[in-house]
């Protein structure tokens, strides 16, 4: 089944290949239009899922996840519509020159081919990839959680629905909806046909994809997030940077988890990030002298350890760690981060540069935000995912990543000498 | 063993990452002068190596690969000093922005970290791929194969020998000694210290790669490339490019392996073909209708199988295949196709614009020969693999392929709005 589903998103993919913005840009209209026009059969399908899952007593942000109302369907719709009004990258001439031998040689920015999507309970996923997917000329083959599985296939069959009015075979985005794993085994092996899996979800996934996939995977969105404060660090700003970082949106991946404060100033500063952290219902893992000094305080305070420092809070939970140094702060953020997002709050430049130099990380922040590591906030028009991993797109991919290029090389009967 | 091993070598990584063009150059310059130096002792040990090739009975073909004389060891030396004058992607700052919110945004390209190499009997790609992986900043493990274990052996210790002359960890560039077949996979499953695995052998060693590892790997070098002759060419040029394209060096991976050639003209074309590779001692494979055609000609004939339009012959053999149209043509290059370098040999305009469009491939040629493909006639400098996967690097790899870049954002205390 899954084998005939590659052949069929490959087939869909040689067309795609070749098809117009404008033809491709209808589709994602219709799609966004009948997302809308058929508001009632995807709610109605969607309370099946909520029933379900309430029956097997999933938590409350799970059901939050995969809650859709017509509010969040218009959104989604819109998001599609933001979409269509992006450039479409495709047939982009990268570059090109004429090279001694007399080769016109170019390189042209082509779509992947078929891309394998292995996602958790958000049903806006599906919508969300398959546009990007479409908009970039790629065949999809989606794998969605188990829990969403009426929602996908009503928003599936709008999407098929879409591809048929213009013109598109229905193949090029399609769904596993059988939620046996074993098929998920399957299609990390279908190497044959499909180019870039791109797993969606947590550590536990993205570790299966790495060590199952014979197809290239794209790993990231776990985000084990540090921001440092120097010795030279501005106080006050410092602690609006550190409550934005971790309060703005805390279940987020680009949400900070563990905190390093120079040893010089960790009495005087972290008395005043009890007090900030207190009043925001932020609860502190503090390392051994750090919990000496923060248990003094107003804050919620426990004693951290390691595996939480390895770990994603995903909460109103911040680490605190004292470092003696710069280099000893850089050498806690190489131990324990995931190469996602890393900041230095400091007024010297010094410092700065030597932090940037220093930490290997997908985003390196100088007085902002870890919450900046995003596609929307780099401009990127749309996000694919946020990638850890340094090979191909590292931090937050765009429809660029969704491509490749194919080198073209004009000859006048040439041969090599 | 191996994992000390990749822990020291990403330690090494921190230190090369950090290295300036000028320190990196003087290794260089000092590995090539020692290999000019202690010529003797490599030799000498390539002679124990090549003495027990022997012993075992290996071909003419992988003693030669195995061979160095002071030429090539000569000609060696001057590749690592080419590599000295190529200019030093890292520190590139490759875009840059001052985004909506404030944030000012740069892309900086750095080294990936750790490079795995596993390769079969060239001792010359010992000291390629650790040169390029030092003029990129990368440390390197380097599995070569079994048969070179004395050559490589000497040669690592001269590389060692010039890092320590400047300052650089000895463990920048490793190798694993013991031939044991383990220690490859083990390497392939040391994701946390080692950023990619680059294979430079035959299919099964690619599979292995693909099969085993939780790091991404460059998969390549395995060219099943074809030529497209179509209804308008011109057979006289057509006949030279398919004599380069199959005869300059029929070894390496860009070189064609099967010829499609237009129905309309198989009957005139066929018989000149038969000639011009009976001159040169190629040997035909043909599918039914160009046997009956052939069968009468001068060049040696037999029947082509399934199998041998999978492979690469990598020798004077070539197989001929009549098609009815391009579409048939682009559809026979999907089935059988490598994905390397494809060629269309034609003077019409509209079919050279689709067969670029539609065939998917590293590199597409009208009216050029397919060796072409190669990073120095790209103009890339140096050439680390050529790759068939469509992530990060497609077709000839050059030194931006071991890099990747990381996002740095500069703000004046910003929060996240």
């Amino acid at each position: 089944m899954i084998n005939e589903m590659g052949k069929a998103a490959k087939l869909a993919s040689y067309q795609l290949a070749q098809c117009s913005t404008k033809i491709k840009n209808q589709a994602l209209t219709h799609i966004a239009d009948l997302l809308e026009l058929n508001a009632n059969e995807i709610l109605d399908a969607n309370q099946k899922d909520m029933a379900m899952a309430k029956e097997q007593g999933l938590t409350e942000a799970i059901l939050d996840r995969l809650l859709l109302t017509s509010e969040r369907l218009s959104s989604i719709a819109n998001d599609v519509r933001n979409v269509v009004s992006l450039t479409d990258p495709i047939g982009q001439v990268i570059d090109g020159s004429t090279l001694a031998s007399g080769l016109k040689l170019q390189r042209h920015r082509v779509p992947l081919g078929v891309i394998g999507v292995i996602y958790e309970a958000r049903p806006n996923v599906t919508i969300d990839i398959a546009a990007l997917c479409l908009k970039t000329g790629n065949a999809a083959i989606l794998r969605g959680g188990k829990e969403t599985v009426n929602t996908n296939a009503a928003i599936i069959a709008i999407i098929q629905q879409a591809l048929k009015q213009v013109g598109l075979p229905e193949t090029a985005i399609q769904s596993i909806d059988n939620p046996d794993r074993k098929y998920i085994t399957e299609l990390l092996k279908l190497d044959k046909y499909v180019d870039m899996i791109i797993p969606r979800g947590g550590a536990a996934l993205h570790k299966l994809c790495r060590e199952h996939s014979t197809i290239p995977v794209i790993t990231g969105g776990i985000g084990v997030c540090h921001i440092f404060v120097d010795e030279s660090a501005d106080f006050d700003k410092a602690l609006s940077i550190i409550l934005n970082a971790k309060t703005q949106r805390p279940s987020t991946c680009n949400t900070v988890e563990t905190l390093l404060v120079h040893t010089e100033i960790a009495n005087t500063f972290l008395p005043k990030l009890s007090q900030i952290m207190a009043d925001n219902q932020v609860i502190l893992h503090a390392d051994p002298d750090s919990y000496k000094i923060l248990n003094a305080g107003v804050a919620n305070v426990f004693a951290v350890e390691d595996d939480e420092l390895r770990q994603e809070w995903l909460s109103k939970d911040l680490n605190i760690v004292i470092v003696d140094s710069l280099e000893l702060a850089v050498e806690h953020i190489r131990e324990y981060g995931s190469g996602h997002s890393e900041a230095i709050l400091t007024r010297s430049l010094v410092n700065a540069e030597q932090f940037v130099n220093l930490v290997d990380a997908a985003a390196v922040y100088v007085n902002a935000s870890t919450r900046f590591t995003d596609g929307a906030q780099f401009g990127l028009g749309a996000e694919v995912a946020v990638s850890t991993q340094k090979l191909h797109a590292r931090g937050p991919m765009g429809l660029e990543a969704l491509t490749t290029y194919k080198w073209i090389g004009y000859g006048e009967d040439l041969i090599r000498q």
